[in-house]
């Protein structure tokens, strides 16, 4: 089976707005956008990772969320998912935003051009890689043992490495909310349908999940 | 987590038919109904467990194909879903319908009134078992370790299992053809509406997935 390059459960705007500028350790999705509204879909279903109490929905935006993990050996993502801080990293002691048992259960490749030692935390390593999308690409894969391999974002990222051509799939959930302003994604999903076959699923909830996989 | 009990990938037709009469070793569905038409939508997804051939679509009905095994720790199905015979098994030299690798990787309870040794084949171990579906299911439970119980088919376990109220889920695939005569699941997905929320999702395919989820 090859290793995939694969974008999950991404979320952005009914304008493509992914993030906003500005991001700092109160807000950590920048300026104007609130993260909650955006993943509101995700965080009703039974699977969300977390989730406190017993429930939740089970139908198609839990089929979404409960396939986050599967299959996944390792996830890349850029700086500002790992945390607010640009240039030199001054400070060691704080760990990123994923707090004692981050999400991801795999290694985690942090792309950033300045070095810092890895860190483990429970089961999730992250280790701090400089070089272009096809280098960190190579090394994850190698970290997944034979596993798929899950593109975390943000925008920016997301976007060198469709601009290096290096994603198989995505799956991109836009919420019915405009943001105007912020980092964009796409002007509109159909940038991408000259490399990609794409569905369109609308769901119950209002969000309306796009799926794209590499022709 | 409570261990569900979940239908999934059952296909029907518009009208509701999942399998023809007079079920044989030549026509495992019955009379007038051709398998690959109602599985065709499964078929061409790149996680087919039976795919030979790479390549195969990555959308929405991926999504369904892979969840097929998604912690799911043991099957319970009906006879006819194991060999089209009735009555005291005559012949133990045949297995099944299933080969030497059969897709399930988990303990199967195969529900009749006869009994018949256990038969392992790679790492699926078929028993058979006779009960009532709330003993079957505590069986099934007990084997899946903490996981998921998937409920198989055909037609008439899935209904037996309905009316003891013992499904926690269910994926049912409608596909876009009329078949009259057979074995019914519903007359119509409302018949589930007192229970279970639904989820109706169109797919690209032309297949529309009915995701039902208990109350």
């Amino acid at each position: 089976m090859p290793q995939l390059l694969k974008v999950q459960n991404f979320n952005v705007s009914s304008d493509g707005v992914g993030a906003g500028e500005n991001q700092s350790l109160e807000r950590p999705f920048g300026d104007g956008v609130e993260p909650e509204r955006l993943f509101k879909w995700a965080g009703a279903t039974a699977s969300w990772p977390n989730r406190t109490e017993p429930g939740g929905t089970r139908g198609l935006d839990d089929y979404l969320t409960r396939d986050f993990s599967h299959n996944i050996g390792a996830e890349i993502m850029g700086r500002n998912k790992f945390g607010p801080q640009r240039g030199p990293w001054a400070d060691h002691e704080w760990q990123g935003w994923w707090g004692d048992e981050p999400p991801f259960h795999t290694p985690v490749f942090v792309m950033t051009h300045h070095h810092r030692p890895s860190i483990t935390l429970s089961d999730t390593t992250f280790h701090f890689v400089d070089g272009d999308p096809a280098a960190v690409l190579a090394q994850a894969k190698e970290a997944a043992q034979g596993k798929d391999v899950r593109l975390g974002g943000g925008v920016s990222t997301v976007r060198q490495f469709l601009d290096a051509d290096l994603v198989d799939t995505l799956h991109i959930a836009v919420s019915p909310i405009k943001l105007g302003t912020g980092l964009r994604l796409w002007d509109t999903p159909d940038d991408l349908l000259d490399r990609f076959h794409l569905d369109v699923v609308p769901s119950p909830s209002g969000v309306t999940h796009h799926l794209f996989w590499r022709k």
